[in-house]
């Protein structure tokens, strides 16, 4: 049985219901995005805060009591504001480690969320290491970007709303970074039918490189995706669920990705920042090619990026 | 019994659906968008070419057989290019006449599906009438941007589609510009239960002021929202239905118009232009009040604006 079971993630589900948006499914025919196919859009960009975020955290702090220094996290971006949210809404205090790059359209909503905001390190890694020290330091609960079991769980929702709405899915593409979506989205899909297919920039290889090496091991971080999906190593608890329930995992140049988020926005107006358009730039690359007959679905999981990088032409319109 | 009938706009979903997206519904807690109720979304701001328009552009085309010199329209830009982008997809010419200040965010849709555009007036009925013109001259097919049976029944399908999708909605907010949105969905829920409110610009008050002459009569033309709601005169068809099915029909100022952009942006990095924002500026300026217990849809129905113009600071964010 994968960890976290179907049964964790409808607890997840019940959990957090009050609290996050139940994102909708679209269904277009491909040819809109330059492809021959048709799709089916998991629009979990719409999500509060523009990410999938809140739904681990939200599971991990409805999961124990949170003590009164509150939570503290590390986060390229997304998962910090998804922590500084939730916070907010259960009344705690929530202090969030960035690197320095993180964009501003992140950092803003962390601040705006109420959150003391501490940019450290040139990677994630270096802002988790500095979480760590803080939150042993203060006794804060520690809300981990992705390797907690009630991360992996709240993200699985993202699945178990998938394949509600959409149950005539043969393929599921995610986006990878540190793991927690596809950990649980491959777990959910576990026993279900569907193929979940893991997709990573050629510059932020984790889970790939974990699953050719048979352990996580510490991979690249680079390219126009690093500061969603620039973990330095897959979680364990990922790299656990993926080995035995993730059927293929791609890499995609950065080019495709630029071009997917330029189709998005093209034939649906959709703001999707890097992360959040890499599944669909395996399509537009041909990393995964899918078989004749296949229902593809995507995993459209981030917004949260500056509009101006994602409006330039594309080589179609819809 | 209301023109278009439920049967009508039945046919024509029937009709069109090979071609158009079905949009789907979004669920949220106000407090996101800075507001006390929870809402119903219709995204058909996601519909192919950026907003509801290829409805009934689709209806109109596939309902008689269309000459060999193709279809003549005049527009603010959206219906354009709605009509540009049906004909490419069923094979006719097109010409679409625009006013001069039409923005680029529509222009390069007409464009970019092969019509030919012409620029000419300063506002919308300076087109309407070089486009009758040339449709006389040339035995083309005029596509009206509102006023004919078949673009009613066309537009209908997005309450058509709200109802089935959101049976529990007691209020239907919807801006109107010619009047071919509020007239398909007034005229399908006219025996449906729910109440249909109008939502216009101070700017474009075209059905304000018809009801209260009651007949259709030029108004003025101006503000934010002009190149997709800036209609002279309501439509005939439209405003028969309206005075009938219409519960209210209210006026928003421009800075409700563009606050409840800032919001959709902020709150679910949406980008609204100003005419698809209008219903939800209804809320954001309490021109309607919703009554207690109302369960209120919004139809955020265009999204060809340039983001720049979107992505200020709001007052709230989620």
């Amino acid at each position: 049985m994968p960890d976290p079971s179907t049964a964790a993630i409808e607890a997840a589900a019940a959990r957090i219901a009050p609290h996050i948006r139940r994102t909708p499914v679209l269904r277009l025919e491909g040819a809109d995005l330059g492809l021959s196919i048709p799709l089916i859009l998991k629009l979990e960009l719409l999500q509060a805060t523009g990410s999938f975020k809140p739904r681990g955290a939200f599971n991990r702090l409805l999961s124990q009591a949170v003590p009164a220094a509150g939570v503290v996290t590390a986060s390229g971006g997304n998962h910090g504001a998804a922590v500084a949210y939730a916070a907010r809404a259960l009344g705690h205090r929530a202090e969030v480690f960035c690197p320095v790059a993180t964009p501003a359209a992140k950092t803003d909503r962390i601040e705006a969320y109420g959150a003391t905001l501490h940019r450290i390190g040139a990677a994630y890694d270096e802002a988790r290491i500095a979480s760590e020290a803080r939150a042993a330091e203060t006794g804060a609960m520690l809300v981990h970007a992705y390797d907690q079991p009630e991360i992996l769980a709240g993200q699985g929702t993202v699945g178990m709303e998938l394949w509600q709405d959409a149950p005539e899915a043969t393929h599921v593409l995610v986006a990878t970074g540190g793991g927690g979506l596809i950990g649980g989205i491959a777990a959910w899909y576990a026993d279900k039918g569907a193929q979940v297919i893991s997709v990573e920039p050629e510059g932020c290889p984790a889970l790939h490189h974990a699953l050719a090496a048979g352990h996580p091991l510490p991979a690249p971080v680079g390219g126009l995706a690093a500061d969603s999906l620039g973990a330095k190593q897959i979680g364990a608890l990922s790299f656990a669920v993926a080995r035995d329930h993730v059927a293929q995992a791609v890499l995609v140049p950065d080019a495709a990705i630029a071009e997917a988020q330029r189709r998005l926005w093209s034939a649906l107006r959709l703001v999707a920042e890097a992360g959040g358009a890499a599944a669909l730039a395996a399509l537009v690359s041909g990393a995964f090619v899918p078989p004749a007959g296949a229902r593809v679905a995507l995993v459209l999981c981030g917004s949260n990026t500056d509009p101006a990088k994602v409006t330039g032409p594309a080589k179609v319109t819809g």
